[in-house]
Protein backbone atom coordinates (compact mmCIF):
# COMPACT_ATOMS: atom_id res chain seq x y z
CA UNK A 1 0.00 0.00 0.00
CA UNK A 2 3.13 2.33 0.65
CA UNK A 3 5.62 0.54 -0.87
CA UNK A 4 4.35 0.40 -4.71
CA UNK A 5 5.94 3.20 -6.57
CA UNK A 6 6.84 1.71 -9.45
CA UNK A 7 3.07 0.12 -9.07
CA UNK A 8 5.04 -4.14 -9.64
CA UNK A 9 5.82 -6.05 -6.79
CA UNK A 10 7.19 -9.80 -6.45
CA UNK A 11 5.52 -12.34 -4.31
CA UNK A 12 7.08 -15.70 -3.23
CA UNK A 13 4.13 -17.92 -2.21
CA UNK A 14 4.61 -20.71 0.44
CA UNK A 15 1.65 -20.62 2.49
CA UNK A 16 -2.01 -19.12 3.37
CA UNK A 17 -0.14 -15.57 4.52
CA UNK A 18 2.07 -14.69 1.90
CA UNK A 19 -0.73 -15.55 -0.39
CA UNK A 20 -3.04 -13.24 1.41
CA UNK A 21 -0.38 -10.47 1.30
CA UNK A 22 -0.17 -11.21 -2.35
CA UNK A 23 -3.32 -11.07 -3.07
CA UNK A 24 -3.92 -7.67 -0.61
CA UNK A 25 -1.05 -6.02 -2.34
CA UNK A 26 -3.49 -7.01 -6.17
CA UNK A 27 -5.36 -3.80 -5.12
CA UNK A 28 -2.57 -1.56 -5.17
CA UNK A 29 -0.57 -2.78 -8.48
CA UNK A 30 0.85 -5.24 -10.74
CA UNK A 31 1.51 -8.74 -8.63
CA UNK A 32 3.73 -11.32 -9.78
CA UNK A 33 4.38 -14.54 -7.92
CA UNK A 34 7.83 -15.57 -8.36
CA UNK A 35 7.54 -18.79 -6.92
CA UNK A 36 5.20 -20.82 -4.82
CA UNK A 37 5.16 -23.87 -3.48
CA UNK A 38 1.42 -25.11 -3.61
CA UNK A 39 1.73 -27.51 -6.05
CA UNK A 40 3.36 -29.93 -2.42
CA UNK A 41 0.64 -28.20 0.11
CA UNK A 42 3.46 -25.27 0.68
CA UNK A 43 5.71 -28.31 2.26
CA UNK A 44 8.49 -27.08 1.12
CA UNK A 45 10.50 -23.89 0.32
CA UNK A 46 11.02 -23.08 -3.55
CA UNK A 47 14.82 -22.96 -5.18
CA UNK A 48 14.57 -18.92 -5.08
CA UNK A 49 18.41 -19.04 -5.84
CA UNK A 50 17.74 -17.41 -9.61
CA UNK A 51 14.15 -15.35 -9.77
CA UNK A 52 12.54 -13.92 -12.41
CA UNK A 53 12.55 -10.57 -10.15
CA UNK A 54 10.74 -7.53 -11.95
CA UNK A 55 12.91 -5.07 -13.63
CA UNK A 56 10.22 -2.59 -12.04
CA UNK A 57 9.08 -4.17 -8.94
CA UNK A 58 9.59 -2.05 -5.84
CA UNK A 59 9.97 -5.15 -3.79
CA UNK A 60 10.06 -8.85 -3.06
CA UNK A 61 8.16 -10.21 -0.55
CA UNK A 62 8.64 -13.51 1.66
CA UNK A 63 7.14 -14.74 4.57
CA UNK A 64 10.00 -16.12 6.63
CA UNK A 65 8.82 -18.95 8.75
CA UNK A 66 5.55 -20.24 7.67
CA UNK A 67 3.46 -21.56 10.86
CA UNK A 68 1.10 -23.99 9.61
CA UNK A 69 2.94 -25.86 7.09
CA UNK A 70 6.66 -25.90 9.49
CA UNK A 71 9.02 -23.97 7.06
CA UNK A 72 11.00 -21.82 7.00
CA UNK A 73 13.47 -20.17 4.36
CA UNK A 74 17.08 -21.32 4.87
CA UNK A 75 18.84 -19.00 3.47
CA UNK A 76 17.73 -15.68 1.86
CA UNK A 77 16.27 -14.99 -1.97
CA UNK A 78 18.89 -13.37 -3.93
CA UNK A 79 16.60 -10.30 -5.20
CA UNK A 80 18.53 -9.39 -7.82
CA UNK A 81 19.03 -5.40 -5.86
CA UNK A 82 15.35 -5.19 -5.10
CA UNK A 83 14.66 -4.51 -1.53
CA UNK A 84 13.23 -7.96 0.48
CA UNK A 85 10.45 -7.18 2.58
CA UNK A 86 9.75 -9.75 4.95
CA UNK A 87 7.25 -10.98 7.32
CA UNK A 88 9.29 -12.41 10.29
CA UNK A 89 5.99 -12.97 12.73
CA UNK A 90 7.39 -16.99 13.62
CA UNK A 91 10.36 -16.65 13.94
CA UNK A 92 11.32 -12.83 14.82
CA UNK A 93 13.72 -13.53 17.90
CA UNK A 94 14.30 -17.09 17.57
CA UNK A 95 17.90 -16.80 16.44
CA UNK A 96 20.35 -13.42 15.34
CA UNK A 97 19.24 -12.07 12.16
CA UNK A 98 21.28 -9.65 9.36
CA UNK A 99 18.67 -6.70 9.32
CA UNK A 100 20.92 -5.10 6.45
CA UNK A 101 19.48 -7.94 3.87
CA UNK A 102 16.33 -6.22 4.24
CA UNK A 103 14.53 -3.16 2.87
CA UNK A 104 11.89 -3.97 5.60
CA UNK A 105 10.68 -6.45 8.38
CA UNK A 106 7.41 -6.80 10.40
CA UNK A 107 6.60 -9.18 13.08
CA UNK A 108 3.23 -9.44 14.93
CA UNK A 109 4.43 -9.80 18.72
CA UNK A 110 2.19 -12.72 19.45
CA UNK A 111 5.01 -15.67 18.86
CA UNK A 112 8.06 -14.42 20.81
CA UNK A 113 7.85 -11.19 21.86
CA UNK A 114 5.00 -10.33 23.62
CA UNK A 115 1.10 -10.33 23.93
CA UNK A 116 -1.18 -10.18 20.79
CA UNK A 117 -2.08 -6.45 19.72
CA UNK A 118 1.61 -5.64 19.15
CA UNK A 119 3.41 -5.19 15.38
CA UNK A 120 7.13 -4.94 15.29
CA UNK A 121 8.44 -3.22 12.03
CA UNK A 122 11.87 -2.54 11.20
CA UNK A 123 12.08 -0.18 8.17
CA UNK A 124 15.51 1.68 6.09
CA UNK A 125 14.99 4.68 6.24
CA UNK A 126 14.47 5.74 2.83
CA UNK A 127 11.75 3.33 2.50
CA UNK A 128 9.80 5.28 4.45
CA UNK A 129 8.04 7.49 1.92
CA UNK A 130 6.28 10.89 2.60
CA UNK A 131 4.70 10.23 -1.86
CA UNK A 132 2.36 7.37 -0.80
CA UNK A 133 -1.26 7.08 -2.25
CA UNK A 134 -3.79 9.44 -0.97
CA UNK A 135 -6.02 7.11 -0.09
CA UNK A 136 -3.36 5.68 2.38
CA UNK A 137 -5.29 6.44 5.61
CA UNK A 138 -2.95 8.66 7.58
CA UNK A 139 -2.22 6.18 10.81
CA UNK A 140 -1.47 3.66 8.17
CA UNK A 141 1.51 5.47 6.38
CA UNK A 142 5.08 4.32 8.25
CA UNK A 143 6.46 8.30 7.89
CA UNK A 144 3.31 8.89 10.08
CA UNK A 145 4.47 6.94 12.97
CA UNK A 146 8.01 7.54 12.53
CA UNK A 147 7.43 11.48 12.77
CA UNK A 148 5.56 10.86 15.82
CA UNK A 149 7.90 8.21 17.69
CA UNK A 150 5.31 5.61 17.23
CA UNK A 151 3.07 7.56 19.27
CA UNK A 152 0.93 9.11 16.56
CA UNK A 153 -2.54 7.31 18.08
CA UNK A 154 -2.61 5.97 21.61
CA UNK A 155 -0.10 2.88 22.14
CA UNK A 156 -1.43 -0.29 23.02
CA UNK A 157 0.89 0.15 26.24
CA UNK A 158 0.32 -2.59 28.32
CA UNK A 159 1.67 -5.02 25.06
CA UNK A 160 4.22 -2.66 24.70
CA UNK A 161 5.49 -2.86 28.33
CA UNK A 162 5.46 -7.05 28.39
CA UNK A 163 7.02 -6.62 24.97
CA UNK A 164 10.32 -4.83 26.98
CA UNK A 165 10.10 -7.46 29.71
CA UNK A 166 10.90 -9.90 27.31
CA UNK A 167 13.57 -8.23 25.85
CA UNK A 168 15.57 -8.11 29.13
CA UNK A 169 14.75 -11.32 29.87
CA UNK A 170 15.64 -12.68 26.39
CA UNK A 171 19.41 -10.16 27.33
CA UNK A 172 19.34 -11.97 30.69
CA UNK A 173 19.68 -15.33 28.96
CA UNK A 174 22.34 -14.66 26.24
CA UNK A 175 20.38 -12.38 23.49
CA UNK A 176 19.14 -14.15 20.09
CA UNK A 177 22.73 -16.33 20.23
CA UNK A 178 21.55 -18.14 23.08
CA UNK A 179 18.11 -18.12 21.63
CA UNK A 180 19.01 -20.16 18.75
CA UNK A 181 21.44 -22.46 20.81
CA UNK A 182 18.40 -23.35 22.81
CA UNK A 183 15.67 -23.70 19.30
CA UNK A 184 17.87 -25.95 17.40
CA UNK A 185 18.86 -28.07 20.60
CA UNK A 186 14.75 -28.27 20.77
CA UNK A 187 13.77 -28.73 17.19
CA UNK A 188 16.62 -31.18 16.54
CA UNK A 189 15.40 -33.05 19.30
CA UNK A 190 11.97 -33.52 17.85
CA UNK A 191 12.91 -33.98 14.20
CA UNK A 192 15.12 -36.66 14.94
CA UNK A 193 12.44 -38.60 16.86
CA UNK A 194 10.48 -38.31 13.77
CA UNK A 195 13.17 -39.37 11.77
CA UNK A 196 13.40 -42.29 13.73
CA UNK A 197 9.81 -42.98 14.47
CA UNK A 198 8.27 -46.02 11.96
CA UNK A 199 4.82 -43.90 12.86
CA UNK A 200 4.98 -40.50 12.61
CA UNK A 201 6.50 -38.61 10.07
CA UNK A 202 7.48 -34.97 9.07
CA UNK A 203 6.05 -34.10 5.93
CA UNK A 204 8.21 -31.00 4.90
CA UNK A 205 11.16 -30.97 2.82
CA UNK A 206 14.59 -31.74 5.01
CA UNK A 207 16.08 -27.97 4.11
CA UNK A 208 13.15 -26.23 4.74
CA UNK A 209 12.08 -27.41 8.29
CA UNK A 210 11.15 -24.58 10.72
CA UNK A 211 12.75 -24.46 14.11
CA UNK A 212 9.51 -22.93 15.43
CA UNK A 213 6.86 -25.12 14.07
CA UNK A 214 7.67 -28.70 13.61
CA UNK A 215 4.84 -30.28 11.97
CA UNK A 216 3.99 -34.17 11.84
CA UNK A 217 1.18 -36.89 10.77
CA UNK A 218 0.87 -40.45 11.14
CA UNK A 219 -0.98 -40.56 7.48
CA UNK A 220 -3.80 -41.55 8.57
CA UNK A 221 -6.47 -39.26 9.84
CA UNK A 222 -8.67 -41.06 12.81
CA UNK A 223 -4.88 -41.80 14.32
CA UNK A 224 -4.06 -38.36 14.03
CA UNK A 225 -7.13 -37.38 16.08
CA UNK A 226 -6.51 -39.63 18.50
CA UNK A 227 -2.85 -38.80 19.22
CA UNK A 228 -4.12 -35.33 19.83
CA UNK A 229 -6.78 -36.08 22.11
CA UNK A 230 -4.78 -38.72 24.02
CA UNK A 231 -1.84 -35.55 24.55
CA UNK A 232 -4.09 -33.45 25.32
CA UNK A 233 -5.01 -36.13 28.14
CA UNK A 234 -1.28 -35.58 29.13
CA UNK A 235 -1.15 -31.91 29.49
CA UNK A 236 0.51 -31.56 25.68
CA UNK A 237 -2.36 -29.10 24.39
CA UNK A 238 -2.50 -27.34 21.08
CA UNK A 239 -0.89 -29.86 19.05
CA UNK A 240 -3.74 -29.79 16.30
CA UNK A 241 -3.01 -29.04 12.76
CA UNK A 242 -4.07 -26.31 11.36
CA UNK A 243 -7.67 -27.31 9.57
CA UNK A 244 -6.03 -26.65 6.20
CA UNK A 245 -3.57 -29.12 6.45
CA UNK A 246 -4.76 -31.35 9.59
CA UNK A 247 -2.14 -33.35 11.18
CA UNK A 248 -0.17 -32.52 14.34
CA UNK A 249 1.56 -29.16 14.93
CA UNK A 250 4.31 -28.71 17.51
CA UNK A 251 4.87 -25.03 18.06
CA UNK A 252 8.27 -24.61 20.17
CA UNK A 253 8.56 -20.97 20.13
CA UNK A 254 11.22 -19.15 22.44
CA UNK A 255 9.16 -19.63 25.69
CA UNK A 256 8.80 -23.45 25.06
CA UNK A 257 11.67 -25.31 27.71
CA UNK A 258 13.49 -28.08 26.40
CA UNK A 259 11.84 -30.12 29.08
CA UNK A 260 8.57 -29.47 27.53
CA UNK A 261 10.02 -30.81 23.63
CA UNK A 262 11.23 -34.06 25.96
CA UNK A 263 7.68 -34.81 27.28
CA UNK A 264 6.36 -34.81 23.60
CA UNK A 265 9.22 -36.78 22.44
CA UNK A 266 8.56 -39.31 25.57
CA UNK A 267 5.00 -39.73 24.60
CA UNK A 268 5.33 -39.63 20.72
CA UNK A 269 7.63 -42.96 21.47
CA UNK A 270 4.50 -44.14 23.62
CA UNK A 271 2.08 -43.79 21.67
CA UNK A 272 3.88 -45.51 18.72
CA UNK A 273 4.64 -48.68 20.48
CA UNK A 274 1.34 -48.71 21.47
CA UNK A 275 -0.12 -48.31 17.75
CA UNK A 276 2.56 -50.13 15.49
CA UNK B 1 -13.34 5.29 3.98
CA UNK B 2 -16.13 2.86 4.22
CA UNK B 3 -19.25 4.87 5.03
CA UNK B 4 -18.72 7.64 1.90
CA UNK B 5 -21.85 5.54 -0.48
CA UNK B 6 -22.58 9.26 -2.16
CA UNK B 7 -19.28 10.54 -1.56
CA UNK B 8 -20.37 13.17 0.78
CA UNK B 9 -19.94 13.86 4.72
CA UNK B 10 -21.01 16.22 7.09
CA UNK B 11 -18.93 16.74 9.90
CA UNK B 12 -19.37 19.13 13.21
CA UNK B 13 -16.36 20.23 14.67
CA UNK B 14 -15.76 20.65 18.15
CA UNK B 15 -12.49 19.58 18.78
CA UNK B 16 -9.04 18.22 17.33
CA UNK B 17 -10.74 14.90 16.94
CA UNK B 18 -13.49 15.53 15.02
CA UNK B 19 -11.44 18.04 13.24
CA UNK B 20 -8.83 15.46 12.31
CA UNK B 21 -11.74 12.82 11.40
CA UNK B 22 -12.85 15.90 9.05
CA UNK B 23 -9.42 16.14 7.57
CA UNK B 24 -8.83 12.00 7.46
CA UNK B 25 -12.42 12.21 5.50
CA UNK B 26 -11.51 14.67 2.63
CA UNK B 27 -9.20 12.09 1.21
CA UNK B 28 -12.42 9.50 0.45
CA UNK B 29 -14.91 12.69 -0.28
CA UNK B 30 -16.41 15.84 -0.14
CA UNK B 31 -16.75 16.82 3.54
CA UNK B 32 -18.65 19.44 5.04
CA UNK B 33 -17.96 21.50 7.99
CA UNK B 34 -21.73 22.25 9.31
CA UNK B 35 -21.06 23.66 12.47
CA UNK B 36 -17.56 24.19 14.61
CA UNK B 37 -16.85 25.79 17.89
CA UNK B 38 -12.99 26.55 16.85
CA UNK B 39 -13.96 30.30 17.18
CA UNK B 40 -13.87 29.88 20.77
CA UNK B 41 -11.30 27.69 21.46
CA UNK B 42 -13.59 24.76 21.32
CA UNK B 43 -15.29 25.41 24.38
CA UNK B 44 -18.58 24.81 24.29
CA UNK B 45 -20.95 22.69 21.28
CA UNK B 46 -22.22 24.84 18.31
CA UNK B 47 -25.93 24.86 18.47
CA UNK B 48 -27.60 21.70 16.05
CA UNK B 49 -30.86 22.19 16.29
CA UNK B 50 -31.37 23.15 12.63
CA UNK B 51 -28.26 22.41 10.85
CA UNK B 52 -27.69 22.77 6.88
CA UNK B 53 -27.60 19.03 6.64
CA UNK B 54 -26.61 17.54 2.95
CA UNK B 55 -28.95 16.14 0.39
CA UNK B 56 -26.30 13.69 0.16
CA UNK B 57 -24.76 13.52 3.25
CA UNK B 58 -23.85 9.52 3.58
CA UNK B 59 -23.49 10.37 7.33
CA UNK B 60 -23.45 13.12 9.90
CA UNK B 61 -20.10 12.67 12.15
CA UNK B 62 -19.94 13.98 15.90
CA UNK B 63 -16.78 14.00 18.31
CA UNK B 64 -19.75 13.53 21.78
CA UNK B 65 -17.36 14.39 24.71
CA UNK B 66 -14.39 16.59 23.88
CA UNK B 67 -12.05 15.41 26.09
CA UNK B 68 -8.97 18.23 25.21
CA UNK B 69 -11.64 20.93 25.67
CA UNK B 70 -13.98 19.54 28.82
CA UNK B 71 -17.03 19.72 26.49
CA UNK B 72 -20.29 17.53 25.51
CA UNK B 73 -23.29 17.34 23.60
CA UNK B 74 -26.36 17.63 26.15
CA UNK B 75 -28.38 16.70 23.41
CA UNK B 76 -27.65 14.98 20.07
CA UNK B 77 -27.88 17.29 16.54
CA UNK B 78 -31.01 16.95 14.51
CA UNK B 79 -29.16 15.07 11.15
CA UNK B 80 -32.69 15.24 9.15
CA UNK B 81 -32.63 11.58 8.65
CA UNK B 82 -29.22 10.72 7.75
CA UNK B 83 -26.79 8.33 10.11
CA UNK B 84 -25.06 9.99 12.80
CA UNK B 85 -21.75 8.67 13.48
CA UNK B 86 -20.06 9.06 16.96
CA UNK B 87 -16.79 8.79 18.42
CA UNK B 88 -18.04 8.48 22.03
CA UNK B 89 -14.31 7.41 23.00
CA UNK B 90 -13.93 9.39 26.24
CA UNK B 91 -18.16 9.07 27.24
CA UNK B 92 -18.82 5.64 26.46
CA UNK B 93 -19.89 3.59 29.71
CA UNK B 94 -20.33 6.70 31.60
CA UNK B 95 -23.86 6.71 31.35
CA UNK B 96 -26.53 5.04 29.23
CA UNK B 97 -26.93 5.88 25.27
CA UNK B 98 -29.85 5.51 23.47
CA UNK B 99 -27.82 3.25 20.35
CA UNK B 100 -31.28 3.50 18.07
CA UNK B 101 -30.11 7.45 17.70
CA UNK B 102 -26.77 6.58 15.99
CA UNK B 103 -25.83 4.53 12.55
CA UNK B 104 -22.38 4.08 14.34
CA UNK B 105 -20.39 4.42 17.52
CA UNK B 106 -17.02 3.86 18.24
CA UNK B 107 -14.88 3.90 21.13
CA UNK B 108 -10.98 3.74 22.29
CA UNK B 109 -11.16 1.73 25.08
CA UNK B 110 -8.69 3.08 26.80
CA UNK B 111 -11.26 5.51 28.67
CA UNK B 112 -13.73 3.41 30.46
CA UNK B 113 -13.36 0.18 28.81
CA UNK B 114 -10.08 -1.54 29.30
CA UNK B 115 -6.50 -1.15 28.12
CA UNK B 116 -5.81 0.93 24.60
CA UNK B 117 -5.38 -1.25 22.01
CA UNK B 118 -8.52 -2.26 21.99
CA UNK B 119 -11.92 -0.15 19.95
CA UNK B 120 -15.65 -0.73 20.08
CA UNK B 121 -17.45 -0.36 17.31
CA UNK B 122 -20.89 -0.86 17.06
CA UNK B 123 -22.72 -0.59 13.41
CA UNK B 124 -26.24 -0.77 12.06
CA UNK B 125 -26.42 -4.13 10.20
CA UNK B 126 -27.18 -2.21 6.80
CA UNK B 127 -24.31 -0.12 6.88
CA UNK B 128 -21.94 -2.86 6.78
CA UNK B 129 -21.19 -2.29 3.35
CA UNK B 130 -19.73 -5.15 1.08
CA UNK B 131 -18.96 -2.52 -1.75
CA UNK B 132 -16.49 -0.38 -0.51
CA UNK B 133 -13.91 1.57 -2.51
CA UNK B 134 -11.34 -1.22 -4.12
CA UNK B 135 -8.16 0.64 -1.99
CA UNK B 136 -9.86 -0.08 1.17
CA UNK B 137 -7.37 -2.49 3.08
CA UNK B 138 -9.59 -6.16 3.96
CA UNK B 139 -8.80 -5.43 7.23
CA UNK B 140 -10.36 -2.62 7.65
CA UNK B 141 -13.64 -3.18 6.34
CA UNK B 142 -16.38 -3.86 8.79
CA UNK B 143 -17.75 -6.36 6.82
CA UNK B 144 -14.47 -8.53 7.24
CA UNK B 145 -14.47 -8.11 10.84
CA UNK B 146 -18.43 -9.00 11.12
CA UNK B 147 -17.77 -12.18 8.56
CA UNK B 148 -14.81 -13.55 11.03
CA UNK B 149 -16.56 -12.44 14.45
CA UNK B 150 -13.90 -9.83 15.29
CA UNK B 151 -11.31 -12.46 14.35
CA UNK B 152 -10.30 -11.80 11.19
CA UNK B 153 -6.53 -11.26 12.50
CA UNK B 154 -4.97 -12.28 15.61
CA UNK B 155 -7.19 -10.17 18.33
CA UNK B 156 -5.72 -8.56 21.66
CA UNK B 157 -6.49 -11.20 23.77
CA UNK B 158 -5.32 -9.94 26.92
CA UNK B 159 -6.75 -6.27 26.52
CA UNK B 160 -10.34 -7.92 25.21
CA UNK B 161 -10.32 -10.32 28.81
CA UNK B 162 -9.63 -7.08 30.43
CA UNK B 163 -12.50 -5.38 28.85
CA UNK B 164 -14.66 -8.29 30.10
CA UNK B 165 -13.85 -8.54 33.92
CA UNK B 166 -14.58 -4.20 33.36
CA UNK B 167 -17.94 -5.08 32.16
CA UNK B 168 -18.54 -7.80 34.93
CA UNK B 169 -18.07 -5.27 37.11
CA UNK B 170 -20.15 -2.60 35.82
CA UNK B 171 -22.70 -4.74 35.83
CA UNK B 172 -22.11 -5.99 39.62
CA UNK B 173 -21.99 -2.25 40.51
CA UNK B 174 -25.45 -1.50 38.94
CA UNK B 175 -24.55 -1.20 35.08
CA UNK B 176 -24.66 2.50 33.69
CA UNK B 177 -27.29 3.54 35.69
CA UNK B 178 -25.46 4.00 38.46
CA UNK B 179 -22.77 4.77 36.78
CA UNK B 180 -24.41 7.74 35.18
CA UNK B 181 -24.94 8.40 39.25
CA UNK B 182 -22.18 8.18 40.72
CA UNK B 183 -20.47 10.49 37.56
CA UNK B 184 -22.79 13.45 38.10
CA UNK B 185 -22.13 13.47 41.45
CA UNK B 186 -18.50 13.34 40.79
CA UNK B 187 -19.04 16.37 38.36
CA UNK B 188 -21.58 18.12 40.52
CA UNK B 189 -19.35 18.07 43.24
CA UNK B 190 -16.22 19.72 41.01
CA UNK B 191 -17.93 22.40 39.15
CA UNK B 192 -19.77 23.40 42.01
CA UNK B 193 -16.14 23.84 43.84
CA UNK B 194 -15.38 26.00 40.75
CA UNK B 195 -17.80 28.09 40.17
CA UNK B 196 -18.12 29.27 43.35
CA UNK B 197 -14.01 29.65 43.25
CA UNK B 198 -12.67 33.16 43.61
CA UNK B 199 -9.82 31.80 41.70
CA UNK B 200 -10.15 29.01 39.56
CA UNK B 201 -12.94 28.92 36.70
CA UNK B 202 -14.37 26.43 34.18
CA UNK B 203 -13.94 27.88 30.53
CA UNK B 204 -16.34 26.07 29.36
CA UNK B 205 -20.12 27.32 28.32
CA UNK B 206 -22.66 25.79 31.14
CA UNK B 207 -24.49 23.82 28.88
CA UNK B 208 -21.73 22.15 27.64
CA UNK B 209 -20.13 21.08 29.85
CA UNK B 210 -18.63 17.24 30.01
CA UNK B 211 -19.17 15.03 33.29
CA UNK B 212 -16.17 13.29 32.55
CA UNK B 213 -13.48 15.73 31.32
CA UNK B 214 -13.68 18.66 34.05
CA UNK B 215 -11.12 21.95 32.71
CA UNK B 216 -10.16 24.33 34.92
CA UNK B 217 -7.75 27.56 34.81
CA UNK B 218 -6.53 30.65 37.20
CA UNK B 219 -6.22 33.26 34.34
CA UNK B 220 -2.96 33.44 34.98
CA UNK B 221 -0.07 31.13 33.57
CA UNK B 222 2.28 30.92 36.15
CA UNK B 223 -0.31 30.22 39.06
CA UNK B 224 -1.51 27.15 36.71
CA UNK B 225 2.04 25.99 36.91
CA UNK B 226 2.08 25.98 40.20
CA UNK B 227 -0.84 24.24 41.06
CA UNK B 228 -0.18 21.13 39.19
CA UNK B 229 2.94 21.01 40.92
CA UNK B 230 2.16 21.36 44.33
CA UNK B 231 -1.25 19.37 43.32
CA UNK B 232 1.16 16.72 41.99
CA UNK B 233 3.52 16.83 45.34
CA UNK B 234 -0.16 15.46 47.13
CA UNK B 235 -0.62 12.59 44.87
CA UNK B 236 -3.26 14.17 42.62
CA UNK B 237 -1.32 13.59 38.93
CA UNK B 238 -2.08 14.00 35.36
CA UNK B 239 -3.69 17.68 36.00
CA UNK B 240 -1.98 19.10 33.61
CA UNK B 241 -3.97 20.45 30.47
CA UNK B 242 -3.54 19.39 26.92
CA UNK B 243 -0.87 21.80 25.76
CA UNK B 244 -2.76 23.07 23.39
CA UNK B 245 -5.00 25.05 25.65
CA UNK B 246 -3.43 24.54 28.83
CA UNK B 247 -4.22 25.16 32.59
CA UNK B 248 -5.85 22.40 34.12
CA UNK B 249 -7.74 19.11 33.30
CA UNK B 250 -9.35 16.56 35.72
CA UNK B 251 -10.48 13.75 33.83
CA UNK B 252 -12.88 11.69 36.12
CA UNK B 253 -13.74 8.57 34.39
CA UNK B 254 -15.63 5.67 35.79
CA UNK B 255 -12.56 4.23 37.79
CA UNK B 256 -12.25 7.85 39.50
CA UNK B 257 -14.05 7.40 43.01
CA UNK B 258 -15.93 9.87 44.72
CA UNK B 259 -13.50 10.34 47.23
CA UNK B 260 -11.00 11.22 44.35
CA UNK B 261 -12.80 14.34 43.53
CA UNK B 262 -13.36 15.21 47.07
CA UNK B 263 -9.47 15.38 47.92
CA UNK B 264 -8.93 17.36 44.88
CA UNK B 265 -11.61 19.72 46.09
CA UNK B 266 -10.12 20.03 49.43
CA UNK B 267 -6.97 21.22 47.71
CA UNK B 268 -8.37 23.52 45.15
CA UNK B 269 -10.14 25.21 48.36
CA UNK B 270 -6.69 25.06 50.13
CA UNK B 271 -4.74 26.30 47.22
CA UNK B 272 -7.21 29.32 46.43
CA UNK B 273 -7.03 30.05 50.65
CA UNK B 274 -3.24 30.69 50.25
CA UNK B 275 -3.21 32.74 46.93
CA UNK B 276 -6.12 34.80 46.96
Amino acid sequence: MTFMKNGVADYIVTGQWAKKAAKEAEKYGKVNILASSADKTFSYIPDCSDLLVDEDADYVYICENNTIYGTKYHSLPGTKGKDLVADVSSCFLSEPMDITRYGMIFAGAQKNVGPAGVVIAVIREDLIREDVPETVPTMLKYKTQVDAGSLYNTPPCYGIYICGKVFKHLLKEGGLDAMKEKNERKAKRLYDCLDESRLFSNPVAKDSRSMMNVTFVTGKEELDKEFVKAASGRGLVNLKGHRTVGGMRASIYNAMPFEGVEKLVDFINEFEREHI
